[in-house]
């Protein structure tokens, strides 16, 4: 059994739709953010972070986005969800979510998060003001770069929920989906999945 | 042969160790940024996000350091670089390196790059005051984290070359590593390894 801990509109949706690829035997815990239970003693033993998701394993708690989508990949192998043993279709899948989590998700987090940063009000809201363009600029290269139904071109993979979940934030930040129609495509294509729509059912009723 | 596009004092030194660490057949090819080649034609071809490192295979270019570290293990596999057959060990491999590329390498870049995320001179100086206090509670985590002598314990692995890599950048960010006694025998273990040694000649005569 595995426990995700999530909090919906966050980048735990994507594990969570990894899990549910996967049929994994999996459960969910939300982290009540309206409470700051993410900086609770008991969250911070899971993830000293402070952050989701956490995937809670019979060997210990995992955390960082990358990291949990390889791991369900590799633990369910007949799931197909990553090319695990061609080191270059791997490395490309790897190089997606690393951007998506060191670049996309950082440029979007300086909208909401953008306290971690700078402390007075002025530069929080310059950081805030560029927002649009900086998700604009990122979501350009990833328009560019897909050539397939999927990240990886024919085959799905857990790079696809990625996108997916980073896709959904870019009306909040003030971003039209529609000036990217490979992406928008993409996010269509995904929201017809039944694992997509069981991971966006579950975590409406969290 | 692997041809590594590198700059001196960027990230791209941890990929840089791994080659050296695995034996590796590889040629370096220094991107001038005096002279922004990170931006010209000829570079974005290779990596579109105009950036250090991308890593050029036989089978074409390969970008982000969590991706190229990984690759570097899994196709030199009598280094033993990574746990690659063991799921929550390379996971715990894997959240390691993204914490260090989304959040640590983040945390830093807001000194010298503060300009990707606001654009007035005043929100630039708020972010790089912020710096030595966001590099020291990245800093913190590490330090209480690290058990062994290397990051996963007992076995050295590319994660290795990647924190000595962002080490070497706090005194930069005005953090005293003193600061971080277990981080600081760390670097110093790392810089008596001939694969590091070696690295760092091959960066200096660039």
């Amino acid at each position: 059994m595995l426990t995700l801990f999530t909090a919906p509109g966050t980048c735990a949706l994507a594990t969570h739709i990894a899990l549910a690829e996967a049929s994994a035997d999996y459960a969910l815990r939300r982290v009540k953010f309206a409470e700051n239970e993410q900086r609770s003693p008991e969250y911070l033993t899971i993830n000293p972070l402070g952050r989701v998701p956490a995937l809670v394993t019979p060997d210990g708690a995992l955390t960082e986005t990358p990291a949990l989508l390889v791991f369900v990949a590799q633990t369910h192998p007949t799931a197909r969800l990553a090319p695990l043993s061609d080191p270059v279709a791997f490395a490309k899948l790897q190089s997606f979510n690393s951007y998506l989590a060191s670049t996309v998700h950082v440029a979007h987090a300086h909208r909401p998060r953008a306290s971690r940063w700078a402390d007075d009000a002025a530069a929080i809201e310059a950081m805030r003001a560029k927002v649009p363009e900086t998700m604009t600029a990122a979501f350009t290269l990833i328009e560019n770069a897909l050539e397939g139904p999927w990240v990886l071109g024919e085959q799905y993979s857990v790079s696809d929920g990625y996108l997916f979940t980073l896709t959904r934030w870019l009306a909040s930040d003030s971003v039209d989906v529609e000036n990217f129609p490979k992406v928008k495509a993409h996010h269509d294509r995904m929201a017809e999945r039944p694992a997509v729509k069981r991971a966006l059912a579950e975590e409406a009723a969290l």
